[in-house]
């Protein structure tokens, strides 16, 4: 069946691989919708991101949702027909860190899509795939496809809101309002926060944020001086999601945070110079927050539920065969937040 | 002014209180609407509850809105005509407790309405009270008077669901659905809880909490045997919001928690026979819940944002001249939610 | 090889048990010293404890010490002859609380010496036994085989501590100072507490108390109001640790513990009777300790390094063909802390 | 009487300062020994650190004890004679983070010594001192006052361990071991940390470090590579106390510290260039540790009690007089690590 394989920057293929048979505790999944993560932009865009280079053809993709086809032995709560979010985490769950409970830290983590160990580990751009049970979430009635493919980007912004504890009353910036940071404004919100204002340098992006929630964007470029609104009493933010990776965003947000306010650094930075006195004398406490484990099952709850909406990010859906076109869409900050593919 | 001033068990009296002269940093209030809470209805029922007992003529009432009529010097931030809810609680702000940040365990309290020392503190239900600035929070102006009244049992469940830690995903039980246990279910939600049932022996409480938002209501007067179906692998539920004060309703709840759950006990009960054993081996987490601090600026946060709705709660609103029938509204759970008393 | 089994009630047998053979990540260990516990003497003496009973032979003991015989294979970084304390948990590693890193409350837990299921699981006291290497912690040179076997009960005072939170500088309260109280006095010293208070009504617990680190035992039968002296601004504990069992202990440390409290309940108890109002008005937060995980490797590392003395709390040694003498010496609190089986 | 006084950078001139008369709450004291802090030493070489500068003559110092001369009304417990260790702190108790508990944030924090406000809070390196009794720690008679003098950087270092949360049975690096880092040993030690690394590039303060109780010192400078010796399996150590300021020492720790492990920093650095990939992917959390409040109080509980001992890490006591000698000894790393200057 077809799959999405990138062989080196800008050389991403259609290209028919092979599904292998299902086996104990599996089902084969006929996929319908994947979203277009940063990380495959960066794969598609650059060959890799940091240190991390695709060295041998790697199926793209982590964010899916299709509907099973076959249910294998042992696969017991499913059957064919069932329309299910599809997690790319499988860890080991025999090391140190699943056995912690750290399942995101596992010695033998094997996501999909990923060329962070070789041989790569395959991903879920492809028509048909075969995924473990516990993979395998099921999606509500009243839920679309579309959504269900949120739900791995969702469980990205879940574990960043987890990250920083309780939000219940709290005062919340967001810098940087790509996915991942309008999807934090979604969980910060569904989490209790009663102020959220996000910053980002796009009015595309700032909208959506105000559409999915936000009370108050802030578009830092046009006005660079308009968070200092916040920097009374040493500041009247609790917690800080940066989620746009820019060094300038962090050191920006420094003077309206609270002593001992949260940072969560969701975005993924390069080198960042960050001046520690101010750390140190404000007492932050700055916590990375990479991927999710539980958070998962409970983004599809939550979906399932109705308890957060994540249509209002969904800017395109393009057919798999126009994976050209629907890659350049996604980078394009102007006009797309989450572009999904499509693989019927 | 008219007050609503208790003697001694079932002899309410509307008297006439003077108003004091206001002071620096005081406002003075014209009261709207006070809500009567389950202590009121002990004062007036039984002359106290426990070992506390009213041994003098005390004004009643602590869940009360109003609007400014004059400001005090120095009470900046206020003008005549804020519409505001009133906070009860007056903390020493000196105390050992109050330095540590725990100010609803202050040495020197003084709670509105209360009777726990003597000589007792003079309560709110009167026409006139003079209140401190950081007890008056101002309503939005979409917000109504009586919901603005509703925001001190308000505060309470949102204190009972911090002492819980994060919600966001979890699975909760509350057992008993008073106006407190309700509330909790409202704040529940608005923290992040994906799954929340309910359990009490009376529709009309039962129905309620539906109404504001669980996922599921259980009444077991009628089928005691309903929460069993949460037993499996050592429970179902992450936390429990025990609200009704009955040791059977947290006895029974106890099969259904998993281990390391935490039990927020939030309801005021007597003497409680627990088996020990069970709370060793699931290593539960059981925490008291009283009062509350920052909580009453959230709740108004909330209520003025309109992130949550408090509304389906008000059962009927009387004027405070017919408090005998009022109270006696408040004492029937079979068709009174929160009463709410009419100052005007 | 001997072994010390237990038929029912007073009628414990040394017999000739199998050992079995040495399979992959398995050593075969000589047993030298086995620790009776007060589990041990309830099924010697009642036949079980709670709901709990023998149902069938099953060889006691689960706190000992030994030296390696035979290496399985793929057992890396044992020899022959080392030195180990084997802890007696062995849960699944596979479950959805061993994932969470619960592993004490693993569904499919096999635990030594522990009748709770059926077919029971079979204990330690035994001259040769057969473990998994991830039981198996190597005692240092400087270390005697008698400490060794005290790892065991030291694992669930480190846990009882582990679940108080942080320590250092806190004032903490033991009631019951058996075994196990004693070792919390010693890993809450270690931890950091600067001010240890003890009670019980023995005076040679109390004594032994005081040996291991106490600042102050407080026998309670003689001098049941000296805990008062402890009372002012609604308490001068932060936590309590109660070791004893006993309600009354529990009851009697509340006037004595600050609001926000934590109350560590280590101590299996049956059914008790607590005043609820007070643990909601001053929000202690009450919890269970079961057993350890993680915090066997932590005993033995601070045995090995000196960081802990356990010495004082070994009352005797008894060879094991005496084992009814040992168990009748265990039982005596006049004169007994642990009484230690020796098995050479 | 006599002062230290600093007028600018190397002008430190010992000047006749009057003592103002005893007030309510207050004590008069004749202090002893005083201790230099880095941040002395930065304002007499360099008139101050970072944008804090001095801008008028000020009294150094803020690590001292004396005796009590007078005792002024209403100061009950305390009488002449009293030995005390002084607290420089002096939190307003009003402001929103003195509400909080978090005094160290206080918005209007008067701490002995400092130019960070204008005018300058007068330091403690006078023969005579007014201080309020909340600042005064009387010193346990088997206690020096030199000991005495050691409570402040001994807060500072319990503060920081106070951060970290438990630390029992913990593996801990200290990057940078001068006077904080060689106290951070100590009390982490004493907080129940089984494993502690240091490193530093000096010789002495190694030396030190292990005299009050590291387990092993690496000298980065002679052996760089010596840390990867921890870097298994994602890294070995749990937390991170980084005590050198220097952005070398907290880079070279990230590979050797566990996924979720914490780091504190408690060393002033200033621009700190760092991965900030490493800290998502890794999720470390890392907190600032910024002076103290209640810790100092536990700091005289733990000397008085001889649960710590710092005498190790006073490497001389200077007659104030030769307070230049003083200096130039407290900055030189390959011979002193606290210095003392003698006030009688």
């Amino acid at each position: 069946m077809d799959a999405l394989v990138i062989h080196s920057a800008g050389d991403l293929r259609v290209e028919d691989v092979p599904t292998p048979p299902v086996l104990t505790n599996q089902l084969r999944v006929r996929v319908r919708f994947g979203g277009i993560c940063g990380s495959d932009l960066h794969y598609f865009q650059h060959g890799g991101f940091g240190t991390v280079r695709v060295t041998e053809p790697m199926v793209l993709g982590h964010e899916v949702a299709g509907v099973v086809e076959e249910v294998g032995p042992g696969a017991a709560g499913f059957a064919v027909g069932d329309r299910i979010a599809i997690s790319p985490s499988r860890p080991c769950g025999l090391c140190r860190f699943c056995q912690l409970g750290l399942q995101n830290h596992c010695l033998d983590m094997r996501y999909y899509g990923s060329a962070m160990r070789t041989p790569h580990v395959q991903g879920a751009f492809r028509r048909e795939i075969v995924v473990e049970t516990h993979q395998a979430h099921r999606l509500a009635d009243g839920l679309s496809d579309r959504e269900g493919a949120m739900a791995e980007p969702l469980s990205v912004a879940l574990h960043a809101v987890q990250r920083a504890g309780p939000l219940l009353g709290r005062k919340v910036l967001v810098t940087g309002c790509g996915p991942i940071g309008a999807l934090v404004v979604i969980a910060a919100r569904r989490a209790g926060a009663t102020q959220i204002v996000v910053t980002d340098v796009g009015g595309f992006a700032l909208r959506t944020a105000l559409k999915v929630g936000a009370d108050q964007a802030i578009n830092v470029a046009e006005a660079p001086q308009a968070l200092a609104a916040f920097a009374a009493d040493k500041g009247q933010f609790d917690v800080l999601f940066e989620a746009s990776g820019n060094p300038a965003a962090l050191r920006g947000a420094l003077d309206v945070l609270r002593p001992r306010g949260v940072i969560v650094q969701v975005g993924l930075g390069g080198e960042t110079t960050l001046p520690l006195n101010t750390i140190v004398a404000k007492e932050f406490d700055l916590r990375g927050a990479f991927r999710f484990h539980e958070e998962f099952g409970i983004a599809v709850d939550l979906l399932n539920q109705g308890l957060v909406d994540v249509k209002p990010l969904i800017s395109a859906t393009v057919p798999y065969r126009d994976a050209g076109r629907a890659f350049a869409l996604a980078a394009d900050r102007s006009q797309a937040m989450k572009v999904l593919l499509d693989f019927e």
